[in-house]
């Protein structure tokens, strides 16, 4: 059965749990006071970023960060815009809402925010009479590459960058699918770009190589107090901080982290010419490693009995949309075979 | 100067502030424990709503008892529909989300939920094969009359209750407008239905001739438990029970809470009116005591020289959306001022 | 019967309720932008309090604004260090744990903290190795008069507060009773010396006079920003901010606080000099509104039926601790009779 | 330079670390949903605690275990019980309180709560006329091996058992070290017996041979409703569940965790007696892999030129409390050096 249902099937790249193994008996400080291999991947990180005065925190996985970074970067009588298709908008079980904030959704257009929208709420909130009885935004959220595989353009984001701080808020991209954006066709977004354009941002490593791990990075040092302590409270500082650290530190070495997206970024490409070539419908017009395709009932029971993907959402009756990711680990000859049956 | 801002303008009704007076020294229990003047008001609720076993407890204003019961309705894990436009959703600082829930908004159709929407956001809920990575629907707010100034329909409410409880979820009514609702020309919906249909609903005192105070009403005891100790741990147990008691013993009696909402109903009949008569253009056709009329600026700057008024929304750069709000306390000979100014 | 339970038994002073009446159809702004009534109280509570800057606020009860002022002056990460007698120690249903931050128990002596354990407090947080796991002290909570009738004199309280802003924290006095401790005899802390030792504190109005309210200060404007949405998202704001404000209003004047508040110390002084005389056993060596009176069972009993008290705590199988309160309101007669059935 | 600060110094036990590179590419369900290696491990768990009907959930760490476990087992009203030295009552940033609940204080007596102080605790609660002001107790709290490093033993187990069950409470096991506690000498206490006792317990993986993980077992299932959900929301739902499945089949399977456990408690043994044949003082007599020395200041300079120890606490100012902790990866040649310098 072929398996193309997420980018997190597999557990880790072998380069990963080499070092893994290899360092296994080092023994460094605890709770992210591993000064031997989270400090190498620091520095690898600042370094891919231009971002020399960076913080950087390594955390579990993508709701929590989302949650930790969020309930943190806001004051209690804020709260956070996103693109309604926005992870934390929909699929995080409320976990922003439940850090006590509120999730103030824009439209989403191919799963961004449009910055004349941006424009458009920061000015209604504003100009509204009643706005101290209402939740004030005090910080925008980006996910690049979006939930739906698609990349805003640097213009985009800087625009939306300057519309943020020129309203006093500050902005947070998720990047749990980051590398897949780097990497992408026709991509013009930085590291360097985004740690010039925001106030946080996260390189995902649980979808791309890491048995789990999101870095979280500050470009400008103590933009949250206190950062380690609020971690430990909301529980996601790990004991053993050099797992991360080992595994932050391979994934940023060499350009592995790039090169392995790129992998997957062009094995998705394959899939989706030979998609097009056979007429099926994709939604969004995207160049990342997921494939959102809406196919017929009948089109699905019949790949269903071979291939795993993923629902989405439900067109009508007659029609659903099925979503198909490569990874890092996707096997060429699985495409093959995934392209054949199609 | 003329003040039609808001419905909260003025202190109590005579009849209340005399009871107070009246029966400022008799002792009672505290907390809410006043068996006394808490218990005849308690009585005269039940049988007005014609539900005899109904709880009722009484709370200090409306943003209050809306986080307080919503939040003690609802699971850790579940959220409340709501129109967009509703209260909750707008203009009270977050502080759903600050309890931990999330409002999940349903589009507004003249402030009220359409049932339609409702059902089909059940079912999208419950159709989805990522749902329990989402927040679950466990409870549907609803306002009457609404934010708008309108009202639903029996036939509305009716729908919307069989749906919520259908797809096993629970009706809260916001009635911060209640009385203003029920004393309405066209009004359908009895006190009675709405205890009938609906899992909680409150009974506004503050905008109808109360110092402040609601009067939260399961007509199931038993509906949330342990209801005295949530309110204390939510700073919503006033000391001195009585103070509320005697304020919804007067209330109740002797129909005076419907006779001072018509009151301010029929005024705000005569200046509607008034501003068809003049070809003003108001939102909403809305029958109780708030109207929402469209003026150009200058309309806007004239008029508000004599008249204190509302915003509501700004329509285009040279329109305005101002709010006039009649009351229980309303000077007829005011309404007659406004209407000549007009 | 008689009824010495409490001090919110009655309603409000008179001339309290004579001030409601007379400003009843004055209309003001609301939600507590009331620039009649409201600020006409704050100026008087800055004079009183010397503090001619403080920042004044109304809210409606005491442990309400125990949770607002405390999780609002809190940042996420620290908790509050309050006497294992405080009030939000014991008696909130866990309001501040409810909020989200820790109450730091210290030990009671008397009802108060001993500067001696705070400062020891202080140096074991400082000084452990692990203290970045553990939730930092950033407030101090203490009550005047106690949970127990007791005072702080100004010696402790000057060595509180210089303990208190050396380690960085700040202070909050909590005023429920303050009124009471103000006219105590043999008190030497002046409303000034609380406004000039603390970061905030509150004057009670619903135990001294008032239907309910209590007016938050906080001596140096800013202390807490956006104090009014905070306030709004925790269900504290009253529309009709000029009930409260011409309820203080009539409070600070002309020394009717302290006036009511003497009177009732001087009941609770007989009342104290009685018991003494007959051989009781009262708890604490209090000079305030409140005495606690270990009684047999059987006197308990006999007094039970004639005296309603509150029950304190059982000392052990044969003795219970009952507390006795005189109020602004306590008629010398009540007294009297009391006194004769000891 | 040695390294004795703490057990969670290596990274994991060769055979888990095998069992990762092995497995690495088996694709399974997603987010918990893995019925490979998952469903392999909650069998194991099942049998060993003869807890057939068990429900089993895999967490990261420690922290987040009690916090997402306790949060949601108890109701909105209701605090924990727990020693004092208990680490949800210390050492967890206040994660518990920020999840909007009291931890109730306990004394503690070696590290363990004293059942006739439980026992004494729920009763003052239910003897208390103003227990509905205050935070109802719903859970106790207790870990084995305790922070202390010392175990409860099976009739200390049976009789809190007891006493929490009568007084309508729940009981929660913190079994961070656990295992360390099953391996110890003289320990009576078997996992079944742990299953049969509590409502829920967790078997910790991060300071007994895993990466990371903690395995939270409820004996009954349907203890807390939608667990997974809640889970996610609190940020605790890893997306490769399988990275958790692995690793616990595997300290699962043929006594893994209890031989690499027995080995860190026999060579703590050789470090006591060690320590006991040259005068020094250790805190507490206890058989884990614990061991809490008090030094003099010159002591603990020398050695701390040369092993690694952690700051547990100052005695005065001539004496400090440091402690050495064995692992599942201690070297018996570090053992010995270390004695060489003691």
């Amino acid at each position: 059965m072929l398996n193309f249902a997420c980018d997190y099937l597999d557990a880790a790249h072998p380069k990963v749990l080499e070092a893994l193994v290899r360092e296994n008996f080092v023994k460094t400080g605890c709770y992210g006071e591993d000064d031997v291999f989270s400090d190498a991947a620091r520095a690898k990180i600042r370094e891919a970023a231009a971002a020399p005065e960076a913080e950087v925190w390594f955390l579990a996985g993508g709701t929590q960060t989302n949650m930790v970074v969020i309930s943190t970067m806001l004051e209690n009588w804020q709260g956070v815009f996103a693109a309604k298709t926005g992870h934390v908008a929909v699929h995080e079980a409320g976990a922003i809402e439940a850090s006590g904030h509120k999730v103030l959704e824009l439209p989403s257009v191919n799963g961004k925010i449009v910055p004349a929208d941006l424009e458009a709420a920061f000015r209604s909130w504003e100009g509204d009479g009643n706005r101290w009885h209402m939740v004030q935004p005090g910080l925008v959220y980006v996910t690049q590459s979006t939930e739906c595989g698609t990349l805003y353009s640097l213009a985009e984001l800087e625009a939306i960058s300057e519309i943020t701080h020129r309203h006093g808020a500050r902005l947070f991209l998720d990047g749990a699918r980051l590398f897949y954006g780097l990497a992408a066709a026709g991509n013009d977004v930085s590291l360097a770009d985004i740690a010039r354009l925001t106030d946080a941002f996260y390189i995902g490593g649980t979808k791309c190589g890491l048995l789990f791990g999101e870095a979280v990075v500050f470009p400008k040092a103590g933009t949250v107090p206190h950062f380690f302590t609020q971690m430990k409270q909301k529980g996601a500082l790990l004991a053993k901080g050099k797992v991360l650290g080992i595994q932050f530190d391979t994934l940023m070495a060499d350009g592995l982290g790039l090169t392995i997206a790129a992998h997957a970024d062009r094995e998705a490409d394959r899939i989706r010419a030979a998609l097009r070539g056979k007429g099926y419908t994709t939604l969004y017009d995207n160049p990342t490693n997921q494939i959102f395709v809406q196919f017929t009932n009948e089109e699905a029971e019949r790949l269903g009995r071979e291939v795993v993907m993923s629902f989405w959402e439900r067109t009508d009756a007659d029609h659903v949309v099925l979503r198909i990711a490569t990874s890092w680990a996707t096997d060429p000859k699985d495409t093959d075979e995934l392209i054949a049956l199609l």
